[in-house]
C-alpha cells in the first residue's frame, strides 16, 4: 500500500476492503511521504520494519528486487489526487498490478498518459469507484443492459453530501483540507471528489456514455479555492438526457448517491441509503422491490453478495467486491484461465480517463457562456 | 363553474375541494362548449336546468342579473389553457371573484393583461398551485421564512411523471389530446402543465425568485407537439442555485413532486408521496420528522388541518385548504375584516404572471445556445 | 345527525365524508344533549332552527312527521358509546337508515339486541369502522379473496398510538374524558377505541373469523379507569394464528394500524401512515408496491378512488367511501335495482356484532388465568 | 475454528467477522466431524496441514501442546447446537477464549452447567447475538439506559422470515435439515434459531429482564418437527409488557428483525432492514432520525462504526464488532488493563443461560394451558 498511514480515512477501507474475502495479505507499504509517519503506520499494521519503506519509490525499487513468491503483486495507491500517476504508473512499468483511488489522475493529460502505461504494462489496474461494487447497483446495470427497460430516455444522477457546508479547511480538518486545496486535488473539488462517482455511476448503470453537458459549478463557501457544488445537464451518446447533481453544501445530507433511469417500458432506481434495494418500477405494473441475495438475480448480483437476504451488506462489502474480483481476474490470468465476465467486472483504466474528462469538460463547461459542451478525451 | 363537464378529471377535483370545507354551494354552471353536455352534466350535478348555461358568457351575463343574493359569488374555471383568459376577464369585470386552473394563461402577455384586470376589478383572484395547499408545504415556507436554515443557497425541485411515456394523444385519450396540443396549452407542455407547479413550489417554500435559467427541453416520444420533459439549471434572487427536472416521460413514476431546500444550517425536503412528512435535516443533530397534526407547527400548517396526527390527508385536501382559504378571505372582506394572514396564504396573480414567465422563458432558454437566460416578465 | 356539536371530533369526520361525494345533504341534528348547545351547532352548519332538535327522541318524531320528500332518510349517530343504541333503535324502528359510529354498543347484549332490530327494520346500516373504506385495504381482502396468497397462516395486526400516554383525563382533555370512562365507553378504554378497529381489519383483510383468544390487558398510566393498552394471541377458523396488538401509550406513536397477512406463497402488508400502498411479498419473487389509483387494480379499489395514483387519498377518502357505498346501495334499493358488489361492502351489523364480541371477550380472556377463551357471541 | 466446514453458511459469516478488523489469524480448525471434509476446507482456507484437525478433541489436545506463542488463542465454535457444549467446556478447561454460535447449548442444562465451566475458567467466552453489535443497537441501548424515554414501559420485537413456508428439510436442504431436527437443534426450531435473537435483542435495548411470558407456539408447515412459528406475550421484572414475535412461515420476509421500546416520554424503534437508523419518537416534539456515523452519537456506537455516514455498515460488520470487542478486552487482560466498557459490551454466558432459559420456559408456555409461565432458570 502507498499511502493510507494513521489518519486517513479511505486507506484503512482499503485494508479492510482488501482483507473481507482474504483474497490478499498486507505485506509491505509506504504509508506516508513522513518517514517517521510511514514507520510509525507500517508497525501498527504489524508489518515487519523491512517491508516498510519511506516513499513509493524506495518500496517500488525494493520489492521488484525480492524473490517472485515474497514480493508484493498488488499495490493500492490510497495518496490525493496529485499523487496518483507517479506511482502508478512507476509501478505498473515494475510489474506490479495496481488499485488505485479515484479521481484517477491530477489531469485529463496524466489520464491519457496513463492509460499508454496501462497497455504497454499488460498489468491489471482497478479504479475503486466503489458504488459500483453494490450488488444492486450490477443488478441494475444488468436490467438495463437486457434492455428490460427498453431504450433509456432519461438519467438522473446526484450525489448531495452536506459535510463541506462550513469553512472546515479554516480548521485545518485533514479531509477538508487536501480537497479543497487545487495543489492536490486538481482543477476540481466537489465534481472531482463526488461528482466522478456520479457520473461513472450514471454511465456503469445506463451502458450510455455522456457526449455533451452544461454545468453550473459554484464555491458556495466563502474563501473555498474549488468548487463545493454544482449540477449539470447531461447528453448520452443514444440521444438521451439527464441530470447530475453534486454538491457538498447539501447540509445534512450525509452521502446520499442516488441513480434514476428510465427507458420505454420503466424505470429504475437505486440509492446508498438503501443499498440493498433495487427498485423497478413499470408503466402498467406494480413496481417491484429486488433486494440483495433474491433467488430472482443475475450471476452478477448473486457472486457479489455473501449472505442471505434480509442481512444487510453495506458500503465495506461493495469495496470488497472489487478488491476479490481484481484478485479473481489476476489469479486466473496467472492459472491460464479467462476470467470469468463477473471478476472483471471492475472499475478499470476506460473508466478512469472518461472519469478525468468528465472533470475537464465539466469545469470548462461552467465556465462556458455556451450552453453545450461537448465531452472531449 | 366554467368548464368540468362529464369526463373531465380536473373540474371533479375542484368540486370536491369546494364542498370538503362546506364553504360554496355550486349554483350554475357551463360545463362544455358542447350545450348539450354542459345541460347533462349540470343536470347530473343536480342543479336547475335554469342555472346551466351553455356558454361562459351567458353564465356571466345572466348570473350578473340576479338578485345579490341569489346570484353566484364566485365562479371556479376550469377549462383547458387556452379559454382560461377570457372567462377570467369578463368574470372579473362583471364583479365575480374567480378562482382559475393553471396554468394561468395561453401566454404571458395575457398574463400580464390579466393582472391589470385583477387589479382594476377589486375582486379576489386565486389559481390553484394545489401543492402550496399540503399543511407541510406550508410548514416549509414558514420554517425557511423563519430564518431556520439560515441563508439559503440550494434548491431542488423535481416532478417526473411517467403517463405519457407513450404516445396516448395518438388514442384520443382525452387528458392526454390536450396537453400535448399547442392550440389548446400554449407553447410549453410538460414545463405548462407540470414545470409551473414545480417552478411555484420552489418559489413558495424557499420564499426566493429565480432570477436566470438554463434550460434542456425535450420532445421525448416521436410524434409529439409539445415539450413531454425538461430539466432547467436555476439562479435565485439571493444568489442560490438550483435545480429544477418536469418529465412526462419518466415512466413508472406517478406524481413524484418533491422540493428540497438548503441553507447554511441545514436542510428540508418535502416529497407528495409522504405528503405529511417534513424532513428537517440539521448540520450537526438528528434529521427531524415534522409531521401533519403534530403540536409543534406553526399556525399555518395547524390552519389547514383537518383530523389528528397520522389520520393522513392528501391532495384532496390540500386542493381544499386553497378552496376554504380563498372563501375565509372572502367572507372577511365582506364583514369588512382584515383576513388573517393564514387565510390569505393562497396562490394568486403575482404567482399566475410568474408561472407564465417560467413558461416563456424556460421554452426560449430551450431554444437559446447561451447558457443563461435571465428571467424576464 | 345526532351528536358532533361544537369541539366533537368525529361529527365533523362524519359531516366532511357525507360532504365529499356529494351524495348527501345535512338537513337535520341534535348535536348535543345540551339543548342550547344542539341549537348553537346547528346554526353554525347553516341548518334552519326548525330542524335542530334539542334530542335524539325529539328529532326523530318530528322527521317522521314530515312529508316524505322533506324528512331526514339517513341518520349519522356519532355520540359516545353509551348512546349508540337507544338511538339507532329508535332510529330503525321509524323508518331511517342509520350510520353509526365504532364500536358499536355499549355492550354485546346490546348488539345482539341491535342485530334483531336491524333485521327487523329492514333499512340498511353501516358501522364506520374506516380503515375498510381505504382503496388498498379493500385490494387486500380481494386478493386474499381471490386465493392469491393460497391459505391464509398468518395475521398480525396492530394500532399503536401515544396520544393517553400521560393522565390527560385528569385535564379535562374531552376526547380523553369519555374514551376513559367506564359509564361512557363501556368495559373497555384502548380495546374498544382501536382494538376493534384492529380486529375489524384483520378479519376483514384475512376474510377469516377469530376463534379464540389469549389476552393481555393493562392499564399503565396511574389512576385510569380502563384499559389503555392490550395485547392477544389469536386463532382463526381455519387454522391460522395471530397477534393483535392495541396500545394508546406508545409514547410517540401515532394512528400507526398496520396489517400483515401471510399465506402459504406469499404475504401482504398495509400500514395506515402509507395508506395508499399495498406491499405484495413472495416467497420466490421480488415483493410488488401496489399502489391506490394504479389500472392493474380490481374493481373494488378503483370504485373507491377519486384521483390519479400518486396524488394521495387519506382519511377523510375513505371515511367517504363508506358513506358513497352505503348512499349507493340504499339508492339502489329504492330504484329497485340491486347494488352493486363494491357497493355494499362496507361494515354493517354482523361487524358491530362481531366487534362488541371481541370486545366482551378480550376483556374476560385479560381477567382470566386459562390461556385460550373461546370466541362467543 | 470447529466447524463451518465448506458449505457451511455462518462458519464463513465468523471468519468474514473476524478478518474486518485484522485482530484475528486463523491458525487453526477442525471444520467437520468428516475428517476428509475438515481437511479439504482447511486447505482451501490455507491452513497448513498440520494445523487441520479431523475432531474438536483433537485440535484441543494438539494446540494446547504448542508453544504458547504459537498455539490458537481463540476457539471459534461454530458447529449445529447439539455439538455446543462439548467443544466449548473442552476449551475453556484447556485454557482457550470461545467465541459460540447461538442458541448457546442444546438445552438449559447445558447452558447452566457452561455458566459454571465458565466462572471456572477464567477465560473470557463470547456469544454471538449479531444484532448487538450493531451500532444504533448498542445507541439504543445507551439512550433507554441512560433514562431518556422515562421509564419503560412497552416491548415489541419481532423476527419474522418466510424461508421456511415449505418443507425444505425434505430437500434435504443443509440449512433447513439440522434446524427441523429435534436431536440436532434441540427442543425448539424458530424460537431457538430466531426467537433467541429477539429475546435477546428485546432485554439488551431495553435493559430489562422478562419475569414471565405466555406463548403460542405453531408447526405450520406439515411433517416438519419443530415450532416454525410463534409468539409471546411478555411480562417484564419493572413491570412493563410486551410482545414477542418469531415466525419462519412469513412468506416473502426476509430477516425482518426489530425492536420497538416505549417509555413514559417517547420510544425508540430499530429494525434491520434499516440498520444504521434509530428511530427516537417523542409524545410531543418531531421524531428524529438518528443515524450510524453521526457526530452526537454515544461512544457506543462510536467504537463499533467504522466509515463515515451515509456509507451504510451492515450484517458482517455488526458481527465483526461482536468479535472485535471481544479481542480488545482479552488483549486489555492481557496487557494487564481494564477493558473499556465499549469493548466488554459483548454478549456472554449470562445472555446465554438466559436464552436457553427463553428456549425451554417459552416451549412449556407453548405446552400449557396456564396463561403465564414464571421465567425460571
Amino acid at each position: 500500500m502507498i499511502g493510507g498511514g494513521q489518519g486517513a480515512f479511505i486507506g484503512a477501507v482499503h485494508r479492510i476492503a482488501a482483507r473481507i474475502d482474504d483474497e490478499y495479505d498486507l505485506v509491505c507499504g509506504a504509508f506516508s511521504s513522513d518517514a517517521e509517519k510511514s514507520k510509525a503506520s507500517g508497525i501498527l499494521l504489524g508489518l515487519p520494519e523491512s517491508r516498510v519503506y519511506t516513499s513509493y519509490q524506495a518500496l517500488i525499487e525494493k520489492e521488484r528486487e525480492l524473490p517472485e513468491d515474497e514480493r508484493v503483486q498488488v499495490l493500492s495507491i490510497v495518496t490525493p489526487n496529485h499523487v496518483h500517476f507517479a506511482p502508478t504508473k512507476m509501478a505498473l512499468e515494475n510489474g506490479f498490478h495496481v488499485i488505485l483511488d479515484k479521481p484517477m489522475t491530477f489531469s485529463l493529460a496524466e489520464a491519457k498518459e496513463l492509460e499508454k502505461v496501462v497497455k504497454a504494462s499488460g498489468k491489471r489496474f482497478c479504479l475503486t469507484h466503489t458504488y459500483t461494487g453494490y450488488p444492486m447497483v450490477k443488478e441494475a446495470k444488468e436490467f438495463v443492459s437486457a434492455g428490460k427497460l427498453g431504450k433509456i430516455r432519461k438519467v438522473y444522477v446526484e450525489y448531495p453530501q452536506g459535510w463541506l457546508s462550513t469553512f472546515l479547511e479554516g480548521d485545518n480538518q485533514k479531509q477538508a483540507a487536501w480537497r479543497t486545496d487545487p495543489g492536490k486535488s486538481g482543477i476540481a473539488g466537489a465534481m472531482g471528489d463526488i461528482g466522478t462517482h456520479a457520473f461513472n455511476l450514471a454511465e456503469y448503470v445506463s451502458g450510455l456514455h455522456v457526449s455533451k453537458l452544461c454545468a453550473d459549478i459554484n464555491i458556495v463557501v466563502e474563501g473555498r479555492k474549488l468548487d463545493d457544488d454544482g449540477a449539470a445537464l447531461l447528453k448520452f451518446d443514444n440521444g438521451a438526457s439527464g441530470v447530475l447533481i453534486a454538491s457538498q453544501v447539501a447540509a445534512g445530507d450525509e452521502n446520499n448517491i442516488k441513480v434514476r433511469v428510465y427507458g420505454e417500458k420503466g424505470g429504475l432506481e437505486w440509492k446508498q441509503d438503501e443499498a440493498n434495494t433495487l427498485l423497478i418500477k413499470w408503466l402498467d405494473k406494480p413496481a417491484e422491490i429486488w433486494r440483495t441475495g433474491g433467488g430472482y438475480l443475475s450471476s452478477f448480483a448473486a457472486h457479489n453478495t455473501r449472505v442471505p437476504a434480509g442481512h444487510p451488506e453495506g458500503y465495506l462489502e461493495a469495496f470488497a467486491n472489487i478488491y476479490r474480483n481484481f484478485a479473481l481476474s489476476i489469479k486466473a490470468d496467472m492459472e491460464g484461465k479467462t476470467p470469468e465476465k463477473e471478476w472483471v467486472d471492475y472499475p478499470g483504466i476506460e473508466e478512469g480517463v472518461r472519469g478525468m474528462a468528465f472533470v475537464e469538460n465539466v469545469i470548462a463547461s461552467g465556465k462556458s457562456d455556451k450552453k453545450w459542451t461537448d465531452f472531449t478525451i
